[in-house]
């Protein structure tokens, strides 16, 4: 049996949860490996914080990256987060002195992946990164192993927890997003500051990494089209429900004739619809493939169970010897990617207009829509005679991106309309 | 770039499908494996048969034995089918010959895994067989490496594309059991002899190997709890609409106080329920396990380009030399199963009797449930004036399987009871 050394950098809820699990699963890793591991270093900001575990503290080093050049371990978890600063550093260390390195860290891979990759190639070691999307569901290993060879070519995914547990919660509670993200925020299911989850940056991250893998392709830098969730209220989720349809973010990447087109927004989704019913802090993800046809992987996405049951694959593929290139092939074979034209993207749309409830009012919209080629599905119009105003909700035919940024912006100089329209496009 | 030799044993839909997805995929095999493949050899019943791809009448060996001792061949893949003859002969001797083996063949490996994993270990080669359980869905890779270290509880799986197929088309056509079947036999959808199909034969095949791999048990050699679907009849199907149920063949296999319980039997599911939605020839596993929650894989589970994909992946991971112990951890590590006494089973159950339209029937079955403990939640009584008969549907409390067998038993000689009660368990 081989010796292992581990090092964990990182030690809060998910770092201290890998802790333990490692040390409890010692035995099945040495039979399903033929390997022995110990913990041989850790390291995170402050030695004192009260922690759910013991550790000698001699394996304890204040300063991660002496960790990185450390004889004794041979694979470093890093588990700080962020894209730059010490998380960056302490990976790029650990891989040029030769040490494999697991991260559940999204923004790093997503904005460094190409980089790091790189270097692991280079260094003849191991970068996993399986718990950076889709939580516990192993969707960057079913991609690499489970579909290899197969020629995907969409992948359509729920995969930011917080946001769906958002979206569910007002929907099932008739409940604000006000009130409901405090709530998630009590729970410790949205973070004190929420933006990058809540704006979709979250998902554009899992999506460049889904990309890169699922089309062999160079990690893309331009956000094609990017919305997140904060502009949806109560009254879009009724709405919906009205309509038998259900508001979810989802993040889609796909080739067409050629070109990558990724984006992430909300949509509104029939709901029968399987995407419709994965509710609360679900993930899923739905790769088109060929040969294999459509496939459907859903588990929790988030939380230290299912992060430390992705970060444990990683692990035993590191200890079994698996998986040489941390994008299924060489970095030097991938491919730089070409962009779609978003403006070429064609939708119905489910736009809220906020306007002055006043005569002539919905003449200026629908004149103004009629201008960019906009046609009109359905119109509701919802009056709050209280406080003088009205809610217009328009469901339009398929139109072309290129017209309907262009409409929406031109509302803007409009006085009688009160805010930005909320848009969500149907899926 | 190492060359390595592949032959293919058996040029069915399936064979013949991966013989050209293999050629087709030469280079992108080497981008991810860095190695070079070739198909050195091949074998079917009949050389002249008229094929839709040419090959070179040099690599085609009438006896497949031969094959298994050719030094150009690297890996085998087993196309032919069936527990037992030429097909265990072909693996056993491959694997004895140093040979990495590929096959489909749930048959084989639900009865004989346990030796050619041993013989696999032994010949320190590779024995894969993602193909033999839930077609293109990579299952049984995802429980080895995607969630190993999971403790894994229970696993829930819709497994038979023909059975749930033919129930499906049941209950949107509003057809018979029997057209269903010719039908889906006109389609390829079923075997021309579909008994292993439809009496949950196979369900049960791919339960042991699904069990094996997730309890890190042998394969277990008793049948537990099988039905099939061959006495559902439309008026069940209708019977379930009416009651806001679907008619499921589920396989489920599950650890309770260490002592595991295999079952294959129509279930009774609630329509919004996740998994009385998979219809057609999908299929579906839901994995329950921890840290990780509950995990659930969807994908289509039959057919060429399904099972092409799952070979691939097995032919992957063998080229990049993934994976070293068939069923996870080495062959005397896996324990021998201790088995869960089907008697203690509890269910509701759905009960339809046919019988002669008489007074005093009614109160004889009634009679006869009081007896054995079995008390009725709801009953359902549907004449046929004509044929001076009558259904009697019931659902029952829950009741240990010991009781109910016992009872529905009793029945065989009560001239009044036309046939065999139609028992289906209520998920």
């Amino acid at each position: 049996m081989k010796n292992i050394g581990i090092a964990i950098v990182g030690l809060g809820n998910i770092g201290s949860r890998l802790y333990k699990e490692i040390l409890s699963k010692k035995k099945d890793i040495g039979l399903k490996t033929n390997t022995k591991i110990n913990i041989v270093a850790i390291s995170a900001k402050n030695i004192k914080k009260k922690r759910s575990f013991k550790f000698n503290k001699k394996i304890f080093f204040k300063n991660p990256l002496e960790i990185t050049k450390n004889p004794k371990v041979n694979i470093v978890i890093e588990l700080i987060g962020l894209s730059d600063g010490i998380s960056k550093r302490v990976v790029e260390s650990a891989l040029k002195n030769r040490k494999n390195v697991i991260t559940a860290n999204k923004a790093l891979i997503s904005k460094h992946g190409d980089y790091l990759s790189f270097l692991a190639e280079k260094n003849k070691v191991n970068l996993e990164f399986e718990a950076a999307v889709g939580g516990g569901i192993p969707v960057l290993r079913t991609i690499k192993d489970g579909l290899a060879t197969n020629k995907i070519h969409k992948v359509i995914g729920i995969l930011n927890g917080t946001s769906n547990y958002i979206l569910t919660k007002m929907q099932k509670n008739k409940d604000s997003f006000k009130n409901v993200l405090k709530d998630a925020q009590k729970l410790g299911l949205a973070e004190p500051n929420p933006k990058f989850d809540l704006d979709g940056s979250d998902v554009l991250a899992k999506i460049r990494i889904l990309s890169s893998l699922s089309f062999n392709k160079k990690i893309s830098k331009i956000a094609c089209l990017k919305n997140g969730i904060e502009n949806i209220e109560l009254k879009d989720i009724e709405m919906a429900e009205k309509l038998d349809l259900r508001i979810k973010l989802l993040g889609i990447t796909e080739i067409i004739n050629n070109k990558l087109f990724e984006r992430v927004h909300p949509c509104l989704i029939k709901k029968d619809n399987y995407i419709a019913n994965i509710d609360g802090v679900m993930n899923a993800v739905i790769l088109e493939g060929y040969p294999v046809g459509e496939s459907v992987l859903q588990g929790e996405g988030a939380g230290p169970g299912p992060t430390s049951s992705a970060l444990m694959s990683d692990l035993l593929s590191i200890l079994r010897g698996n998986i040489k290139f941390p994008f299924g092939i060489p970095f030097n074979k991938r491919r730089s990617v070409s962009f779609y034209d978003k403006n070429k993207n064609y939708n119905s749309l489910y736009l809220r207009f906020e306007v002055k409830d006043k005569p002539g009012v919905l003449s200026q919209i629908t004149k103004q829509l009629a201008k960019y080629k906009i046609s009109i599905e359905r119109l509701i119009q919802i009056p709050d005679h209280n406080k003088k105003r009205a809610s217009i909700v328009i469901i339009t035919h398929k139109v072309k991106e290129a017209y309907s940024s262009k409409c929406l912006k031109s509302f803007k100089s409009n006085k009688n309309v009160l805010k930005n329209p909320t848009i969500i496009r149907l899926f």
